[in-house]
């Protein structure tokens, strides 16, 4: 049996404002869709924070041995400057202000990307496609929604028609937005724009001359609006209608509010059964901003390079600071919070170090069934990962009463406890006993140390000892040559 | 003025068949395309030999202080089982073996790959394009050469004309193969072909039903040909007359003999300045291959674990390794070769760690000009890294000669000496001095040495010595415990 058929699994879906259980639609399968970075710019904590947390519900419904298919996607193209329809594509702008090809744009921040994941012990997604590896479906995919009578073409454009939509559609479902509030284009108002209603959105924009992004379309060279690529792809790799569709908070409008309009108009029916939403992480209690300098790159914290920090943190640290709050919730990062979860996250590793060394005896005093069910039921609960994190310090308090011998533990359950808190630790959260790589940093002190105690010994006259320090050493793969300033080592 | 004004470079160029001085289309320019892996299957370790032969020659034109446009593809639909025509496509095949979506191949790879070419230490390049990515692209070129007269069309395929291609052009002057024995595909011999002639290649496959990668196009539902995504993305990324394309030698026939043709047939003239091409990489004198199992994956050398080995390799020795041999000859791979890599590759980083704490006299005993101009002359001369590599080890001999003070060294000449060896050793070859990423290994033997040491000393009621060791741990990080069972330490 596996464990997702004896864990009942709630998700809080931002459609119903409410925790549902979590039915797939295909039993054993999961489908979950997150919309991933627009590659202009490096990543920031709070993208981090969102990704972190997808990664940590794909990394649990692994664990329930779901098949899942989690695709995240890379937006390389038609993401404006602003969430309306206007201004410059936000690749190609860093590619003028740069004056290199926007793809270069594309690649530079795409590898940063994953070198920030990769440090931050991320799992990666099963697809992660791209808006330009798609045009031709985003092309197919506006014919469709043209035919369907809610796409028009102007001047080379082509826009939705929310107001002709929301007749039989509910345009705002998911925000919440009345429709004369869920105006896209500020310029409209002006009456610049093309559009019919202010409430339209481009699902193709002809490309101005200077605009060096552009595609053949049926109506233009030109590109694909933002809004479309996670329509067609989260279809096109997921089906019509799958399980968890998640993203930050601030993608509910117009984003996701225009994803579904698409999708229903293609399919007829909604395409996502879950929607989930992170919410968002401030700086010192204030929203994070490049303008306002109140601002943090995930790389600056592995390197403590940035004023607001006193010290280097580690990436299981910021992971461990991450999961200690509800995905639901502001969560504010500062100095302080995460000198704090560092020195939970060593106590832990600690108590991890000690867990598998642990001595039995014939019974138990304490109850790790109970207790791992508590585990279990604190992810249930729409991955509960601070409530998780308290249940496994009771794991630690268990072992270190263990360890002084307050309490004891028979084999079976010593098992089943270094099985559970491994699972929850290093595979759902996702966290890495990382203490020994410091140890690089501790080695020339070590070794230095005993090429003093050595000199100490020659200098009294204790060959002995002398010799034993060399030939140990060497032993270990360290070797000393003694010269005219002093002694050195070389590690082989 | 820009060292690349200083160094003349040749390059040996596969079509001329002769060295060439290299001239850029744009003074100060490189524009360089890199046939990429398919990513159907985790890339081996001749792959990774002609990428990281071209990581080093764009090193080395960065280093020159060109600006370099280095393109290098991923090819992620298209490739077909052989290089005939026919077959089914390799990332779908894999996929229906496996019950999963192509894009999940491509993934797995795709990740695979970037991982390898990191943990190698390869720079990433400017642009890394896939073919999906440029379907439209691929259908626009096809319009072209259909409109060229050198197209055609049959039963939803196109095919290139290589008859009436070869009319006014060479096809062959790459490959230098004979029109006559250029043939694309076995099964036109058994008229089983569509195409006009068996030279012919496809431009656009239509795809039969069971087909899961296709695309609509003015044809046939169906995807593009594997030659042409590579004519179609040097082009937009670098122009239809570039600078440098390169691949391993088994591409230049059929796949780059192609792509002249295309390219050519579109623009009117050669595509491509120097054709660039790396030799086999054997192991143990025979050619690898997964069927025969003589066959090795870059990860297995660094974790040991394939029977060939007798042990794990760093990274930086496989590397140095690769660039002890021209990239033009054949390089036979076995663990004694590798071994002897890794005792040259330690006596440099040796040598590197006591670079920088050289003493200087008033005047040298040594030429450094001297020196630093055969560094540079060898990898002018077609990138002779052999040649470079010896150089590099007489610059060993004056480190070694200097610390014995059997050579001298004055301060300019000095900075002189340090600047170019972590040219050529860090910056060009690409090596790491990772002898420190070993340090993590022992420091559990040197503080076990350390906890051993004052055990004796405590039964030897040496309490001075015993808290010496005690307290200088503590002052480094290192906390020692005593318990029931002995010493622990803990690292902080």
């Amino acid at each position: 049996m596996k464990l997702f058929e004896e864990n009942q699994l709630k998700i809080y879906n931002s459609l119903s404002k409410t925790k549902e259980v979590f039915t797939p639609v295909h039993k054993g399968h999961i489908g979950m869709y997150v919309c991933g970075p627009t590659v202009y710019s490096n990543v920031h904590l709070g993208n981090l924070r969102t990704f972190m947390f997808f990664d940590v519900a794909f990394r649990y419904f692994l664990h329930l041995g779901y098949k899942v298919r989690y695709v995240r996607n890379i937006t390389d193209a038609g993401h404006l400057e602003n969430d309306a329809d206007e201004g410059e594509d936000r690749i190609a702008k860093k590619a003028r202000l740069e004056e290199i090809e926007p793809m270069e744009v594309v690649q530079r921040y795409t590898v940063d990307f994953h070198d920030v994941l990769k440090k931050y012990n991320f799992l990666p997604p099963s697809i992660e496609p791209t808006a330009t590896g798609h045009i031709v479906e985003q092309i197919e995919m506006i014919k469709d929604i043209i035919d369907k009578g809610l796409g028009y073409e102007i001047n080379g454009s082509v826009y939705f028609d929310v107001i002709a939509y929301n007749k039989s559609n509910h345009y705002g479902i998911l925000s919440g937005r009345k429709i004369e509030d869920a105006i896209h284009n500020t310029r409209a108002l002006d009456g610049q724009s093309d559009k019919r209603n202010p409430q339209d959105f481009a699902l193709w924009k002809k490309a101005d001359e200077r605009h060096i992004m552009r595609w053949s379309s049926p109506w233009s060279e030109g590109f694909p609006g933002w809004h479309l690529e996670c329509s067609v792809m989260s279809s096109k790799y997921l089906g019509d209608k799958f399980d968890i569709h998640g993203g930050g908070l601030d993608l509910k409008f117009p984003h996701h509010e225009c994803e579904i309009a698409q999708s229903k108009t293609c399919s007829g029916h909604d395409p996502v059964n879950y929607w989930m939403h992170t919410n968002m992480l401030l700086l010192n209690g204030q929203k994070m901003a490049k303008s306002t300098g109140n601002y943090i790159l995930p790389n600056e914290i592995l390197t403590g390079e940035n004023k607001i920090l006193s010290k280097a943190f580690s990436p299981s640290v910021v992971r461990f600071f991450n999961m200690q709050a509800n995905y639901r919730s502001v969560l504010d990062f500062s100095n302080d919070a995460l000198e704090a979860s560092e020195k939970g996250y060593y106590k832990l590793m600690d108590a991890m170090t000690s867990l598998s060394n642990l001595s039995t005896q014939k019974s138990s005093s304490i109850n790790i069934s109970e207790w791992k069910h508590k585990c279990y039921a604190a992810m249930n609960d729409d991955f509960n990962t601070p409530v998780l994190i308290s249940h496994i310090f009771e794991g630690v308090r268990f072992i270190n009463q263990i360890k002084e011998g307050k309490a004891s533990i028979n084999s079976n359950d010593l098992v089943n406890f270094i099985t559970t808190m491994n699972a929850f630790v290093y595979d759902v959260l996702g966290l890495l006993n990382d203490v020994n790589d410091q140890a690089s940093d501790k080695i020339d002190g070590v070794v230095s140390l005993l090429i003093k105690l050595r000199k100490e010994a020659r200098e009294n006259k204790d060959w002995d000892l002398s010799d034993q320090i060399r030939d140990e050493l060497l032993a270990i793969g360290i070797q000393l040559k003694d010269g005219r300033e002093g002694t050195t080592y070389s590690i082989s």
